[in-house]
Parts: structure tokens; sequence; C-alpha cells
């Protein structure tokens, strides 16, 4: 037998997640959602790997994904029920959703009739697609502005042939969704429209799903996966739930209150930890108050609170990052592992999927 | 013949490389170290192309390479005369730079003697590698802090088997770089350590030099070969001499003053462009008063400057990122085009780089 190999002595900067936490983690939110009927539709974006997909899918509805490229990932993998939660714009990408449409379960969103006329038309005959009407409930991003657009788009999507309305989706689901949800349900039920479906989003929030959004029916989540900073820091996750952390070396102590890490935006992204205003690029765990205030490409900028020896170059250091989904697009792999313990390599199989 | 296939016709989001702008750019810094007698030396982290490391290595003396898995593709490319601007810390990383000197003419950089010390014992005898001292003058990253730091590292150096003392390097070079190494040479000389090169580095100031910093031998520079929205504002470029772009299409009009387009963090990064304090992404060339405001990993939140139907959901727009090297480090594929006509897609063979 070889001997086991320590997540300590891994080459940095190395990105590892810990799958007993994954498994607690894809646990705890199967329990709530069965606990409240709330139908539960995992988002891959977070770790890109279908391996992980499938982990997800049991008492699942099937996935979220956000791209074209990323979800005919997880369709290789062998995925058939799978939600595009990024408006398709374009004949190429709706010739690419006919194309997907043809062997799997899809649906899609949209906030305009384009998106919904231009997929209905490339869709062979007998091919139906799921369409559900994005709203904008204060994220100032895609969605439609008012029940009143939701019902004329969901009126429209019923009109057009090989698309099947089916429901309402958004991101996240501020505390306004609730009344913004119970308003469209009664104008579509005025207007004879049926409404199959409510979807809401985000990891921040969703254990309050039931007492903030009643009406919602889905609960599409992705970083519950792993967590990460900004997880940690609205409550949501304890340290010992975020999965996914990064190993990086100290290369250059320049001063006696600066130090230097192997770890930059190659590594870690310049993402801010949403909903945490410190300015901060991640969490040093082993030395929590020292400082980890600026990104270059390569190296990552730490201030120590005080002067010190340590850490001294060639010590190695574990940093929660501030965003998980961003840290998987920057890397072609991640080491799973055990309570240390490497237990094996694996290729985040999504990443880049722009398109 | 095949027809000639656009840019605007491309899927997006999608990365172009205008090659004529890039021959300019290449052209243009060859001429200035050419007429400064400066040792040029391009940075390929910018665009992690061996194919473009070669265009570039006409008139130059190397090439510059931040992290030993870039160099490595780069050697596999048959580039010999690599330099190392990373420190290396570790025994692994110690034995895989001495692999790559057994097979490339290698130098490297470090402020610590632990670095010059491990790197020197992994050395096969008979095997030298260059070893440059980084020095701090300002940036607070890596670097010893005064000439005095360098000239005691230098001289560890010295005494080291398998390592030359190949001279003094910063990144960037700010005003007081030259009052810095004219100290440096003196205290050096006094102490009878030949001092070989001085390597300054970075695009904005790079054409300035020889006035700013006239004790420099050696340039080094990468982002010279694209141009970005941080030397458009800096005046160092013309938007023409902009090589790097980004295609991408409007998604989603949600209000009269905003659209979505579908670029976002994973497309663009989160980078800021250095020197530039307006909190944008990036640039819409098509709409110049159009704010890009907001990423998010696949959208590109802009405000428009006044109501209006224009752009419509389907139009595609031009974006000159903030920083061409974090975007090229995204994606796995550029598209290299002249005056619009798509020339070929190249592989972006180093991306992902961090070891």
């Amino acid at each position: 037998m070889p001997a086991q190999r320590r997540i300590e002595q891994l080459e940095t900067p190395a990105v590892l997640v810990d799958l007993d936490a994954v498994e607690r983690n894809i646990s705890r939110m199967r329990s709530y959602c069965a606990a409240h009927a709330l139908e539960l539709r995992p988002h891959v974006k977070t770790h890109k790997i279908p391996w992980i997909a499938h982990m997800q899918l049991e008492g699942a509805v099937g996935i979220a994904s956000q791209k074209l490229t990323e979800a005919g990932v997880m369709a290789d993998a062998g995925i058939e029920q799978i939600r595009l939660t990024f408006p398709l714009v374009g004949e190429v990408k709706w010739s690419r959703a006919a194309r997907l449409a043809a062997r799997t379960s899809l649906s899609v969103v949209g906030d305009s009739a384009i998106v919904a006329q231009g997929l209905s038309a490339a869709l062979s005959p007998g091919c139906t697609v799921g369409f559900l009407v994005e709203c904008d409930i204060g994220r100032w991003r895609t969605g439609v502005q008012s029940p009143e657009q939701a019902l004329a788009l969901a009126q429209e999507v019923v009109r057009l042939p090989n698309l099947r309305f089916a429901g309402l989706m958004t991101h996240p689901a501020p505390d306004a969704s609730q009344a913004w949800f119970s308003a469209a349900r009664e104008l579509f039920a005025r207007a004879g429209v049926e409404l199959p479906a409510i979807s809401v989003g985000g990891t921040p929030t969703a254990f309050e799903t039931h007492k903030r959004v009643p009406a919602a029916t889905e609960l599409r989540v992705g970083t519950y996966v792993y967590g990460d900073r900004a997880c940690l820091s609205n409550g949501v996750y304890e340290l010992d739930d975020c999965a996914l952390r990064v190993r990086a070396t100290v290369v250059s102590r320049p001063t006696s209150t600066q130090m230097i890490l192997d770890a930059g935006s190659k590594t870690l992204t310049n993402d801010s930890a949403e909903g945490v205003h410190d300015d901060l690029f991640g969490l040093i765990l082993e030395y929590p108050q020292a400082r980890l205030v600026q990104l270059s490409e390569e190296h990552g900028h730490v201030e120590l609170p005080s002067a010190s020896d340590r850490p001294a170059v060639g010590e190695t250091v574990t940093i929660l990052p501030n965003h998980a989904c961003a840290v998987t697009n920057l890397h072609d792999r991640v080491i799973l592992h055990r309570a240390g313990v490497v237990d094996r390599q694996i290729e985040i199989a999504a990443r880049g999927a722009v398109r």
C-alpha cells in the first residue's frame, strides 16, 4: 500500500476540497429542502465537476447551469435534467440549445420575447423546452421589472411552439420577493395562465427560504457545496463547512510586517466576498489577524498585525477564498481530501465555459 | 477559397487579438530598446502563447516568465533564454527549476538567501543558473529593502556553487529607482562585486526608461504586446494599438438605462485598470459613454448615459478590457485577426500556469 500523502506536502499553490465537508453540505441542503417541500436544483457553476454534480442529484430535481458549454459537459456525463439560467441570445446559441434539448430534458430562462422566439424557432418539432421568466427583484441584473411584464412574456411563451411556460425565477431572493411573487400569482390566476413553479436562488439566504419566500417552490443553490469566506462571514457556514481552500507558500518576507504568498489573482481572483466590506482577498486560517490586502497576478500581499519573524519564508498556509465559484474557474484540477489525506485529483471539466 | 469570416460573426463572448497591432507593438518596443541600448526581455505572462513569444524574440535577449509551468511551455516550444521573475521557494520548485535549467539557459530572481541556497543545492554540478536580486523600490511587494541588503544577498549568491550573480531587478521602476540603483552601483563597486545588469519592468513607464532610469540595462515588458485600458488611460497607447478586445452580446435590456452583456468576471476578471480610478471594468468601444459598472460571473452590468432603446438585445459590442494579462489567463484560446478578418484560433498554451 502506498504511503498516504497529506495536503501539507502538496506543491503550492494548490486548490483543495474537503470531501467530508462536501458530503455534509450536500446532505444538509437536501434535508432542508425535503423538510420544507422545496424542489432542490443544485447549480453546478460552483464546482464545474460532473462527479460532484452526480453526488448532488440524489433528492434533487436536476441541475442548474449557467452556460451551454458547461451544460454540455454535464450532459456528456449523463445528467439529463438541466436548467440553463443565463439568457440565450443569437442564432448560434439557439441552435446549440436545440441540439442540447434533443439529448436532455432542458429548461431555460429569459426576460425578453426575443429569447423565447429565437429558441422556439430553432427547436425541432416535437422537442419541447421549458421556459421560465426571469424576474428582477432588486438585483439590478437580468429580469422583467414587474409582475405585469412577467405575465406578458409568459403569455408570449404559451403562444410559441416548442416552448412550455415553466414558471418564474429570480436570483437572489430579497425580502421583497414574497410580495412580488404573490402579486404575480394573483395576476396569473386572473389571466388564466398556470404558474407551475417559482424558483429562487442563492446560498446566503437559502435556509430562510421557507420563512422569507413561502411562495417559492424550487431552490437553486451553488455555493452551498463548497462554502467560502462570504458564507462564513454572513454566518450561514462554520469554518469546518467551508470545503474549498487554497494552500500557499510564503515566498518573501520583505519587512517584519509584510509577507508575500504564491497565491495571487490567478489563484484566488480579485473578487470580493459578497456582503463583506473589508476589502480583503481571503482569510489566512493559520494567521487570522494577517490581512491579505492586495493581489498581483501571482503574489498575495499580506500585512501582519505586528512585526514578527513568523511566518518564515518557506512556511505554508491555508487560505479560505472570498468566492468559491470564481476560484474553480481558474484551475484545471482540484485535489480532493479527507481529513487532510489526499483522496484524488479531479479535473474541473467545465472550467472556462463562458459560451 | 472559403469565404472570409469576420469577427462580427463570431459567437460571443470571444477574445480577439489584432495581429497587425501586435506586430506594430512588438516593432515599436524593439526600436525603442535598440535606440537606447536597452536589452529587451519580453514577459510572456501577457499572452502565454509560444508563437507570440517567438515573434517577440527578434532583437530580444530572451523572455521573462512568471512561473515554472509557464516557462516549461515556452521551453517545449524551443525557447532557450528564460528568466523566471517569481521567487522559487521549496524543494519541489528547486528540483523543477534544476530540470528546466538542464535544458535551457535559465536565470531566476530572489530576495532571500533561502531561495539562493535552495536552488544552488538542487542544481546538478556543471549547471549554472543566473541569479538576480530583486529590489523593492516602492512597489511594496517582493524585494530587498536597501542597496545594502542587495549587496549582502549578492555576496551570498557569489559564494554559492552553481549560481552566477546576474544583477539587480525591480518592478515597476518608480522615479526613486535611479537614485537607488546609483547607490547600489557605488556600493557594489566599493565591495568589489561586479554588477552585470540592472533590469527594470513595466509597460506604462517603458518608453521613459532612458530618461527616468538611465542606470537600467534591461527592460522587461509584457503588456506592450497587447495593450489594455490601463495603457490607453495612461496615454502610452492609442486605441488602435490595443490589440486585445472582447466581443460580447447584449443579452438583456431590463430597463431603458441598463443593459446586460454576456461578458462577466469569467471573461474579463474583476481586475481594475492600473492607475485608473473610475471603478469600471472595461471600455465599450461602440458606446464609450456607457459604463460597465459591475461584473457577475457571466453578466456585465452596464449603465447607459440616458434612456435609450439602443443597443437592443442581440446587438454585439467590443470591450477593451482593463487588464490584458488577466483576461488571457481565463481563456483556452484567442482568435487572431487582421482588420476584422479572422486569421486563426490559437491555444493559450500557458493559461492557468500558477505553479
